[in-house]
């Protein structure tokens, strides 16, 4: 579907989908940093979509389970318990991919 | 106004208060990191006296100018440009601690 | 303001005002108990004037200072700790209205 | 289960449906217009089901793919990447329609 | 999943969803009112699960079905139309747990 | 402020800007209806700030007050009574400029 979207000669949309990857690239933040403050935002904005890419992006620069853990801790106290039900779902996504 | 809350017999308020320090402590992640997850939350929900608040806490933590631009950076394209006037303040903040 | 607005032949608006004034009269739920649910749902969305004039309503209803903090329990768990500033100017409110 | 809710003798429920209506009439502003600001509004708000009924409604009122786009991209660039998952299913139901 | 949460070593995890326990337990304010606070906050914040829970939460209590439909009146109102959907799925599940 | 912002050497923020004013440029749709875009999705985001501008800027490209308050009945009835605040402080700032 993204591919059906960048299809569109719409000029915003390509550029937002870029930026999007500048900004969770390396820079005076390393990548796995970025992509936990990609993952708290994701978490407190209750998208479950973007939970999902950000906890595969997270797995894979490496973020043990403790460190996802403290990284839920914070969305769940911050953004309340009306984030439990994402943090569900976003463990079990975790345990999904810790399986393959 | 935080003692005057503290000072009601409330166990949830007083226990919500220490949770959220608690979350924020030196564990798998280290308290900087913690710190700039926290700003990023409070900057998509746009919360200027939590952003203020993480702010700080960042700086006093060493955070520099570029690595506080990249966790903005985020913000703004995680939240949307609505969070760009809570950007604003948030700058106005740290050049005022900086020139301190 | 407010009268300002409805003076402009807009029925929807003039209709939105009247429905939010029904919806919080007396009914199946008695008003102290809708005042409070007006101020929670105030809370958890972070409007600061909402949450000042369901105070005012939630105190000339008869509601005691545990009973306030009990809502305002329930709207910083269940809305997280980003509502903790509107909490403090919520309870700010209540001492100075007490203090009249 | 719209009908279910209306069947319920609750004035407040049934003259809010009714209001939401009225607000996307003809008036001052085109009702294609009009559709077009519940769609902006549904988006940035992440409301899937919403912005279904205002994608269908916006073809009815004859919007093309160019302007589609461009109230996604106002949507996006306001509300955040959040709204990008949301954008994914609207493009996916606007092409269903446009095949029956 | 709530179990897997739980077994994981995180105090901050374990003592917020404790906390969200004792928020809606008896105290200055009845059970019954302290769940349709969680639920009119549950619905303006828009979490289906929430809502489900505390639905069902309020149909032990004892709530009767035009004491419901009045705390789903003050949701939409203040929440607006994007409430409508969540409002939809919820008199299902209350309608599923009645027919039960 | 925002030159301020944009003297820092970061790309995602310099473009996201540019990609705002891009996304409200003229196109398929008129600088009018998107102006009529961009501020219904800042009502019903609440961000007062993002509202002035484009009160302005829908002022600028000749939108009447009939109209204002059209796309001001959208923003309500979508996002609900908690947008009322903000719409009070719209129409202060419009009639600051209808006065000027």
């Amino acid at each position: 579907m993204n591919d059906r979207i960048l299809q569109v000669d719409n000029k915003v949309m390509k550029r937002l989908y870029n930026l999007d990857t500048n900004a969770h690239m390396d820079g005076a933040l390393p990548v796995k940093t970025k992509e936990m403050l990609g993952l708290v935002a994701s978490m407190v904005l209750r998208c479950d979509d973007c939970i999902k890419y950000h906890v595969e992006r997270c797995k894979a620069e490496g973020i043990t389970e403790d460190e996802l853990f403290e990284v839920f801790s914070i969305a769940n106290i911050v953004g309340g318990t009306i984030v439990i039900p994402h943090t569900r779902r976003a463990v079990e996504y975790w345990d999904a991919l810790s399986s393959q």
